[in-house]
């Protein structure tokens, strides 16, 4: 089952179920009028909407009209908890060789930030950058969407409350990020509004995919203005999503609609498969050739993350969005 | 104005406004049914539930009940953003002093913390930590709650969105924040479920304590097991409330329902007036008499926060809780 959210982004937007192939979709607010609420209700509102998804992709849905990404907000345009992890060791560690970075890291705890959730940017809108001095870079990720997780559970027992999946490019302004990395207490300026793909999906829309390791065995593509930028594979991550939800909930329990991101994606073989963030690559670069060449995010990068099923059929749609200039109205 | 919330605090429950006293609470969902929905709906919520709440002070509002601060949940059981501010930099200080801390501040940019706000736990139920190992403690907190704050505002405009004001503990593990906050990436489980008074006032209510300067002229009054532990006064912040929201704010819109909180409050008087929180108390211990002699929380402990007006009335209520054993069914 695939679900989209169309209407304000300030707030919760209107549900809709869409189409497999993503192009059609009908209003599901009959069963329930938001994303979270669908979260919240899961066991009541699953399955009439699986039976409105079965009627949407037998095209005998009544009132199915033609989905359109430009419209979709991100699935949850706002939530009560996301916390973005950095599940893809690999990542962590090119960085810190390149950049003689000391991460007090604790072997075999996984690294979680806390992150605001109170502002998604949709999909497919303009995103107004403050500054190109800021090094604004992006971050390619896949999520899951929890329900209701109680404090102190097994991995096993968290991962059972995965409800949903999809991707994000964590937009990431790397002159804060280091600022704030050394001060220790996460990130403000460093993360502005996060952007999630226009479609989040139930785990078995992936099949095989979704891993009995608990992890997504699929590739992130990246491309920036049109070009590759890198497709890593999402079966590298060292911790599978219950372990990191686990230790999420270790003394806390987790609320309805709780979004837990990767971080980004990132494989043993960067230098062939590619990245799916601008630090990455430029880190790479400065080890090879001793500098790094490929530019931050420049006014006009217009930049795209997919990820196609084992039947070339996107999943989540694309996040596919152009960077401008802020202006006040914007 | 006084707004309380009642109901189920895994989710929004339901708005009820509070006498000045504390003594007496009324319906408030013809207006606004939740707190969430009151400040969302700020413009056309605030006037209906000022007519209400002038009724119930002058004892002539229909159906107003005896208000239990007991049956109270956070005023905002839930949010979509809670920052934390460490806006007392005497706390950090003391602390750095005593423990020989590298934290690498950049002189005249706040400290923020984003943190979770999907459970906020009820001010008076007994709180569950996981285990006396983890070195629990509190810290006593201003907060204020903004409406939507539109990015890249100045102090004064996002000042302007403060629509309530409150208290709250911001239970905290210090066995796991030191680890958290040497590794950069914020708190994880150095942070469980935050725990707000039952009362959120507008900012009349505070009279001249809410001063000119953006700060809260009033003493945070706490204490442990009934004996006095300190009352630092929430004027020596060294920032504004609209400073704070403002560093916030630079580069992403905030949210309607976004929390920011001050950190603890700390004096420089604070071997005088005490402190806010055990850590503090400790480190000045450490720093006076070569160790800390303060234990951290125990199970049983019982800790209150409370403040009070110039006219000697409780403005918030107070959180009044005791520290229990977890069990996975509470």
């Amino acid at each position: 089952m695939k679900l989209a959210t169309l209407g304000n982004h300030a707030r919760d937007g209107r549900l809709v179920v869409v189409s497999r192939d993503l192009t059609r979709a009908v209003d599901a607010s009959a069963f329930a009028p938001t994303m979270q609420f669908a979260i919240e209700h899961w066991a009541q509102a699953e399955p009439q909407l699986r039976s409105l998804s079965d009627r949407l992709n037998d095209g005998k849905a009544v009132g199915a009209f033609a989905f359109d990404p430009a419209q979709a907000l991100s699935p949850l345009p706002r939530t009560h908890q996301f916390v973005d992890a950095s599940a893809f060791l690999n990542h962590g560690n090119i960085m810190e060789q390149a950049y003689d970075l000391n991460v007090k890291k604790t072997p075999g705890i996984p690294v979680l930030v806390q992150r605001q959730s109170d502002d998604f940017w949709p999909p497919m809108a303009d995103y107004p950058l403050l500054s190109e001095a800021d090094n604004g870079d992006f971050e390619g990720e896949f999520a899951v969407v929890v329900d209701d997780t109680p404090m102190a559970g097994t991995p096993e027992a968290c991962a059972s409350r995965i409800r949903l999946v999809t991707i994000l490019n964590d937009v990431s302004l790397r002159a804060h990020l280091f600022r704030e990395l050394q001060m220790g207490f996460g990130f403000i300026n460093a993360k502005p509004a996060t952007v999630f793909a226009p479609v989040a999906v139930t785990p078995d829309e992936l099949g095989d995919a979704w891993g009995a390791d608990g992890r997504i065995h699929l590739e992130m593509r990246v491309s920036r203005n049109g070009a590759w930028f890198g497709h890593p594979n999402g079966r590298e991550m060292d911790w599978s999503f219950g372990e990191l939800l686990a230790h999420l909930a270790l003394n806390r329990n987790l609320r309805a609609g709780t979004i837990l991101g990767t971080g980004t994606v990132s494989n043993i073989a960067a230098r062939e498969v590619g990245s799916a963030c601008l630090a990455e690559k430029r880190a790479l670069e400065k080890l090879d050739r001793g500098e790094s060449v490929t530019p931050f995010l420049k006014w006009g990068d217009r930049l795209r993350f997919e990820v196609f099923g084992a039947d070339g059929q996107s999943v989540f749609g694309a996040v596919d969005h152009r960077f401008v200039p802020f202006t006040p109205a914007s």
